[in-house]
Order: structure tokens, then C-alpha cells, then sequence
């Protein structure tokens, strides 16, 4: 951030008074330019025994598996945000449950919110930022080509507590920038 | 937005190329601004049968009682967010417990989320945003004078949920402004 938004006059990198960190303000019109972390919200979709995942028709990890997810748009909820997403990656129509994993990625600003799902028909297909959509069982799933570390914490809190019956939330912090493989 | 904050020229209001909704596009240097719902992070601090609230000492809801939260910051987590307004607020060391609510209110795109926790001693006291904090039994909880919704809301559950023993999480939307009283 260079230039004010409200004025076009440059910003300052600075702690504002009465603030305790540094902040964008404008030189001109003392503005704020507060930044805060995003939300992706997104799904995980379950048909009998599979779930739906995705394969990537964008950077980043082209080519890699996920689950339906994106950033939550503003005048939505996550719930609607999580729908939207499996409609636009895998035009896929879901009845939501419950909130399931909830992650914090501090060193991208970046909270993700994943519900469980379920496929209301195998009406689906790629929508345009995915190459295929697939079901896969536990024993298929493509661990070795997942395209993030939330999906893969996602599907392992899933299938373990699928053999308990029942889905507590999830919280858990992603604190380093995954090496890969993941 | 009125300026690009990347090279200070004048902002369009317009689909981008490949999109599906009105973004603020530099009508320069076609940067898109994306701008995004925020998460308040807060904390429902526990005293043995007592309940934590703070006296605002600022507006919106000047003088109303409410939950320690804020905004959440960049580089932080959402429960190191809870716990730092809960030090800000009510110079409050909290022991938090699981993520308990989640409010969306997409009419001025927030996501609040609110955690369990347990006050560590009873050596708390207003913040420069408060101008009391008290801790309050369910009897006494002042109802008539509570700050928002999802503060009212959050305590309902917690008194309900107390009763059965255990918390699931609790996700609602809170679609309209609320009017007065809530």
C-alpha cells in the first residue's frame, strides 16, 4: 500500500496515537488503512462412503486435489460462502451441517473454515478453476497430491472420527509455510 | 475507495474480466482491491458460577455491557486474538477452552467468534476501552444492558448449555440490525 485510498495521497507506515502497532495512514488526510486476516470457507462434501474433491485448474498447486473453498465474499455468511465455492468448483449441490475444522494460518492472514457436507445428488462436474471432480473412498484418496495442508487435516479429522460417530470442531494452527511434499 | 492504494490513480467500480460481482478496479494499473468480511475474536471468561463482562467505554453502545473481543490482527491467531482483547479490555489472564460461537452478520460483513475460557485469577480491571469490568452471576446478568446481540446470544447458550453439561459449537446469522432494545 502506497497511496491513500480515500484521497490518493501517499500513506505512512506507522503507529497511529492511542494504537499500540504500526498502521497504513495517510500523510494528508490521517486516515487508517487497518489490513486484517481473511476467511476461506469451503466444504467437505460426503457421498455414502466418498468424499468429493477437486483437482486444481489454478496456481497455486495446479494440478493438486482440494476441497471446495475460496475466499468468503463480503454481504454473505460462511455458510453461503462454502455453498457458493462447491457450486462454482464442482457444481455441486450440498446440504451443509455442521462447522467442522477451523485453521489459522497467521503467516499468510488467512482463517479457514471448513463444513461437513452432503452431496444431494452425483450431479456434479469441474467448474472453471478445476480440471476433474472425483469421489474418492479413504483408501483411494490422493495423499500425496493434496494441494494444502488444511485439506489434508480436514480428511484425517474426518476419517477418524467417522469410526467414532461423531464430528466435534476441529481448531488447530498452521504456524510455517508447509515444505513439500506436504 | 477512491484511489488505487498500488499507483494512486482514480478506482473503477466494475465486473473484472473472468469475475461475477463489482469489484473496485485501478482504472491505471488494473490492480483489483478485494475487500473482505472481518473476524472479531472474543472470549466468554468463566469464574467459578460467574461470567466476565466489560462496561464500554467507547462507541458504538457507549456505557452497554459486553464480551472482551476485537478486531483480529494480522500474524495473530483467532485465539491469541481472544486473549489479547481479553487482556486489553479487562487486563484479564485467561486458560481458553474450545471456539463456542460463531456469529456471521453479513449486513456489515463480520464473522464473530467467541471462545470458552477460565479466568486465571480474580486480578482483572478495565482497559482504556472500558470503564468497568465485574463478573456476574447468571441471576445477575444485566440483560436490558447488553452491548449487541451476539454477547446476548452467546450467554444464552453458555446458560443453557452449563445446565446440560457440555458446549457444542453454536453457529447463527444475524441477518438484519438489530433495533433497540435488543
Amino acid at each position: 500500500m502506497k497511496f491513500c485510498s480515500s484521497c490518493g495521497s501517499q500513506v505512512e507506515w506507522r503507529i497511529p496515537t492511542g494504537d499500540d502497532r504500526e498502521r497504513h495512514v495517510c500523510g494528508s488526510c490521517e486516515t487508517i488503512h487497518y489490513t486484517n486476516p481473511r476467511i476461506i470457507t469451503g466444504c467437505l462434501p460426503i457421498y455414502e462412503d466418498k468424499v468429493l474433491l477437486c483437482k486444481r485448474a489454478i496456481e497455486p498447486r495446479y494440478g493438486y486435489w482440494t476441497l471446495p473453498a475460496g475466499f468468503m465474499e463480503n454481504g454473505e455468511t460462511t455458510a453461503q460462502g462454502a455453498l457458493r465455492e462447491s457450486w462454482e468448483e464442482a457444481k455441486a449441490s450440498i446440504e451443509l451441517h455442521d462447522l467442522y475444522t477451523l485453521f489459522n494460518l497467521p503467516y499468510i492472514n488467512q482463517v479457514y473454515l471448513f463444513y461437513r457436507g452432503t452431496l444431494n445428488s452425483l450431479d456434479f462436474g469441474p467448474g472453471v478453476e478445476s480440471l476433474e471432480v472425483d469421489l474418492f473412498k479413504e483408501q483411494d484418496i490422493p495423499w500425496d497430491e493434496l494441494a494444502f495442508p488444511v485439506v489434508r487435516k480436514t480428511l484425517e479429522h474426518y476419517f477418524h472420527d467417522r469410526r467414532e460417530g461423531h464430528y466435534p470442531i476441529r481448531t488447530e494452527d498452521i504456524l510455517f509455510r508447509p515444505r513439500r511434499p506436504l
